[in-house]
This record gives structure tokens, sequence and C-alpha cells, in this order.
């Protein structure tokens, strides 16, 4: 199609020199996983940076080959004529620190050596997964960047429009929060617990071991999906409705659609994704908190220089639209040019990958009118 | 204390007859165990059985002894004054079928063997739990009763009042649902998913083991933790406060306040309570659905001949306030007398055994006025 970015690879920069981590570690090398889409113009401010979410990658538009029948996680966003155009912007997205898809993680290898990191990985942070995002900008040549991102994106995105201030020119937080609630961070612990007590996680050495922790991140998974989701929606969507069947069997296999449905998105988790980065990245969201360092949110935002663009949706209760608002009035505090929406959408949290068609609206209209530098 | 029960012993009913199951299975005999408080009069008709939510026992009032530093699971409700007042009043409490403090279950020996049932339990049903209730009842000389409970109590108390509608002159139903959500059933299918795949699950035949599924109840208690509390008030009490330290640890361990509790209340959880019983009564909870064999709930409604009343909170997000609705609505579709108050609590799920001030004002005044053939 031809709004569609076309066939892309994943390409990967090395970064021969430390990088020093918030917890004081230092990360003696690292590779990250990046795709860009469009072209960087001459002034060089041109550059969208989308970041991912949880379980995301750097394959963020397009197909790898022609026989690809997946696109991109935000293909509907990024693309000519959409949202994120890439007639006009170069588009750059990347695996994060931390992750499992090419940019060094926990399932990496130390350097020099044939021994996979596992829990020897240092904890890292948002800040820590921004600095490294920014190595890569740096690489690209980008001078000026437009940040978007929903969820655990949206976080990253809030935290490069404070520490590079200077280079952000408008950003875009979607689905998002400044810091996860006491609720949020249970949830998370949880999922954490179930993989740390599945007896094939062995102290994060199970890469070359014949069993692997999958049920401790499939049941991990079950619980991250359930706050994804908008109970309405599940309900409208199961109800209380058999699997394959009429009346229960009475035993404790699966009886209803729901369970099955939990089950298939604990299962395909498991084939895509590694127990240790689900750790690591659980626990840089939960640490992360934009007003931490500065005493206040909206001192935190004083900061920043880029015009911002936050989007809620009605059914997210994960993030759901105070936690927007408490953004959006820390910058109406410290005088910032903000735009706000609440959308209506019965998709919950995901909804960020799913209601393109309203986000793709007011972002155009954003960028078109609040672009700055971009435009 | 004047206005407590006193000294209670739980006492046991061995029923030596058959029982024939929701399933088509047949327990070939059980036990009940039973507390009760107060005295049944003359005509047998002042009677209040009182249902215990999904972990409760038949120990609702009182202590077990002078010693006893723990009052049973509904204290502040049962006593001489108190909602169900011991004075005027012969209450019964029992614990559960399927449960694991002293009435028959997975735990329990079969007959004549010294082998535990385990999963050889037959499946059981909200259905058959009352029956055994009613079998008690019976024994106990009980003509007429009141029923109550909270949560998984109260949709007993639903069933009840539909299945011995000549015998259940009201009904109390507070902080419960005639069916699962969506929602629901997947936060218990989680929780029985950390349990199943417990190493030390073994199939559940884990009596006799040195090590029990531990982690994986501890899990399934987790994850229903978090439904019981609301958010507003997690965020209240646990904020985003670090245990013990000022600083993360940059490490897998505890960092917040919160997960500390998580895992208290987890490992408290594991002390007191039997992995297979966690599972069959989540099954029961799971398969209920007050309406399913009358085609709707009001024509299920239509065959009982008590006084209703319901209570909810509003910040109950388990089986929130629509939930009690819905039968409301049906009862007065049915044309039934019922009484219906949503109670302004932070306590979430769990106000039903804390906002006891309220409860019992209104459940005074609706037996007051409602009590039926029992004043």
């Amino acid at each position: 199609m031809e709004n569609n970015v076309g066939i892309v690879q994943t390409q990967y920069l090395e970064v021969k020199e430390p990088l020093t981590l918030e917890s004081g570690k230092v990360l003696p090398e690292y590779t990250v996983a990046y795709e860009n889409y469009g072209e960087l113009n001459e002034n060089c401010d041109n550059a969208i940076l989308v970041l991912h979410a949880l379980t995301g990658d750097a394959h963020a538009a397009g197909k790898q080959s022609e026989t690809d029948k997946k696109v991109g996680w935000w293909n509907d966003m990024i693309g000519p004529h959409k949202a994120f155009d890439t007639n006009k912007y170069f588009v750059v997205a990347s695996n994060m620190l931390g992750g499992c898809s090419g940019t060094t993680g926990p399932s990496s290898f130390k350097p020099q050596s044939n021994e996979r990191y596992g829990l020897d990985f240092p904890v890292i942070t948002i800040e820590d997964t921004i600095k490294v995002q920014k190595k890569l900008l740096d690489f690209l040549g980008v001078k000026k960047v437009i940040v978007a991102g929903g969820s655990m994106g949206g976080m990253q995105a809030l935290e490069w429009s404070i520490t590079y201030s200077d280079m952000v020119s408008a950003c875009v937080i979607i689905a998002s929060t400044s810091k996860l609630s006491a609720q949020s961070i249970a949830f998370n612990a949880i999922g954490r617990n179930a993989i740390l007590s599945d007896p094939n996680f062995n102290q994060g050495k199970y890469y070359d071991a014949q069993t692997q922790p999958e049920r401790g991140l499939a049941i991990a998974r079950m619980v991250g999906h359930v706050t994804y989701l908008c109970e309405d929606a599940m309900q409208n969507k199961f109800a209380r409705r058999f699997q394959d069947k009429e009346k229960p069997d009475f035993d404790f296999n699966i009886d209803f659609e729901v369970e099955s449905y939990l089950e298939y998105q604990g299962q395909t988790f498991v084939d895509r994704f590694d127990a240790n980065s689900y750790l690591y990245i659980t626990k840089a969201v939960d640490l992360y908190d934009a007003a931490q360092k500065y005493g206040s949110l909206e001192n935190a935002l004083k900061k920043t220089n880029a015009k911002f663009l936050l989007m809620s949706f009605t059914s997210d209760w994960l993030f759901p639209t105070v936690q927007s608002k408490e953004i959006v009035s820390a910058l109406v505090k410290a005088k910032k040019d903000v735009s706000f929406c609440e959308i209506e959408s019965p998709c919950g949290h995901d909804a960020f990958l799913l209601e393109f068609e309203t986000q793709t609206k007011i972002i155009k209209s954003f960028l078109g009118v609040n672009g700055g530098n971009n435009e």
C-alpha cells in the first residue's frame, strides 16, 4: 500500500563506550537496534522519535520482507500522510535498553564473553533508556526532535522533554503517567513474582537450559493483559460464554472463553519475549517518577521547551485520564504550551495502539499548528 | 466485652449420607464445621445464616479461648445488640463445602481411607454449598431463616432465597453479584494458573510432601488482594514510598511498601489456606450464575418469598454497584420487596468486612421493619 513505509530492516548501532547508569553501575558497551522511516532534512530538525511501550521493539512500521504478514507495532500511525508523516518527517524507533529485540539487555552476551548477562545485567531506569536513545539520535545527526509514545513510551517522551529540553520541540504523551500508582506497581510486582518463582527461572540463567520460565512469564503477561483491557469491553467480548462447549466440564481445565483468551495471550507472549527483560523493564517503569529529582512535577516541567500534546482514553484504568491531567496541570502551572484530549474509547489502555483515526487527526492538527521548529 | 458472643467452639456435623452434586458426581459422606451464637426460639424461626466469602470459615464471631487474640471474621456484626443481634437471633455460620477449615474439602481424607482427596474431590458449585448448609440447618431444627453474606457469601444468600424460597424470610446481599464478569473470571483464572503452575503443586498431591505450592498460592492471593482494595485507598496508604529505605536498591528485591504489603498478604495466606481449596472455591464462584437455570434473573427471583436488602460500596471495583443494581432491578421487575443502599466507602470490596457501623444501622433497620416471620 502506498501509505505504508514499505520494506524496512532493523539496523544496529554498536556503541563502544561505557554508559554510566542511574544506579551508578557502568555498562561497558552496548548495541541499539533501530529503524528509521522518511528522510532527515538538511537542517536535521524534522525528526520524530517514537518510543515503544513495555514489550515493543524497534520495528514500529512497515514490513521486514515482501512476504512478512505482520507490520510494525505503530504502522497505523507511521507512513506517508499518516499521523507521523514520513513524507515530511524522519521517524526513528529503537528497542529500549534492557529489551530483548536487538538492543543490549539481559539476554545479550557480556562483552568479549560467551556468557549472557542474565541477572548480572544492571537494573536500568527510564532515564538510562533515553540516554541510549540520545546516543542514537546523535549518531543519526538529529538536531531537533519531536518525541512521541504511548504508555511507557509516553513516560520516556516526558523524560526526553525534561532531560534534553533544548533538543525536543514537541512532545506527544499518550495513555501515560508521570509515575506509577501503588496499584500499578502492585500488578507489576505480581508479574515479577510469577517469573522469579518459576522453577525454570534459575536465577535468570535459563538461556541454555532445555526448560524456560514460560509459565511465570505467561502469568505475568496475563496479569498485565487484564490491566490493558477495559472491563466493559471484556464483558462485551467474552461475557460468560463457555469455550467450545455448552456447559462446564467440572474440572480445572479451561471453561470460559476469557480463560482461553488469556492462556493464548500468555503463550504467544512467551514465544516473543524474554522473562529477564520483563523483570528489568517493569522495574524501570516502577521506579520512574518525573518529579523526583526536581521536587515537583511543575519544577521538572519548567525546564522544558517543547509544546505538549497529551491524550488519554476514557476506558483506560491502568493510566487513567486523571494521571494525564496531573501532567497537564503541572504544565499549565509551569506556563508551558499544552494541548490535552480525552478520547472516548472502549479499548482500555491498549487504545493507543488501536484508536489510530482519532489520534491521527489530533496529532496532525497538533504538529501542523504546534510543530515548532520542525515545521 | 459484653457485646461479644464470648468463647465459642467450632462444632462438626457428620453427615453419613451421599450428596449428589451439580456435576452429577456423588460425595459419599461429609462433615460440616459450624458455629452458632444465640438461642433458637420455640418456633425455630429466629435463625440467621451468615455466609462467608472466598477464604472465610465457620468462626464468624467471638473467640475460641480466653487467650485467643483473634475474633471471628464478622465479629463486628454478630453479638448482643449488633447488626445480627444474638439476644434476638440464633446465628449460624459454617465453613463451605470444598473449604479447608473443617468442612469436607480437597484436603479431607476420603471415607475409610488414609488418602486425601486432592484433585479427586469433585468440582463443587454454589448450589452444592447451600445444599450442605440446608442439611446443617435441618439438623439444628431451623424452620425459617434470614440469610446474609458479603461477596461470595452474598451469592450463596441469593441462591438460598431462590432454592429454599419457603424457608428464607429475609436475604441480605452485600458487595456481591448474581454472576461474575469476564474480568473477575480472568483474575480467578490467573490465580488458579499460578497454583497449577507451581512445581510443588504436584497434581494436588502435596499434603504429605516437604514442599507445598506456597508461591503459587501466594501469587493467587496477591492478585485477589489487589482486586479487594480500591486504587485510591492503596494510593493513600502506600503511594510510592520505599520500604525501609530512601532510594531503590536497583535489584529485584522489594523496593516499595506496596510490594512488601503484598508479599506479607501472600505469605500469611499460605499459612492459613489450602491451595486445592482455593482452586475449588474460585471455580465454584466462576461457575455461579443465578439466572442460568431460569432463563433470566427476574424469573429466578420470582420464586423467592424473602424481603431483600442489597448493599454495595462506592469503591468496590470487583463487584461494583452496577452488579448489585442488576439484582435490585430484577427483584423490582419480579415485584419483590427490596431495599438497596450504596455505601460511600474508601475500603473497596473489603468494605463488607470493615464498614460495620453503616452496615449495622441499615441491617438493623431492615430486620426491624422487614424481618418478616422472624419478628
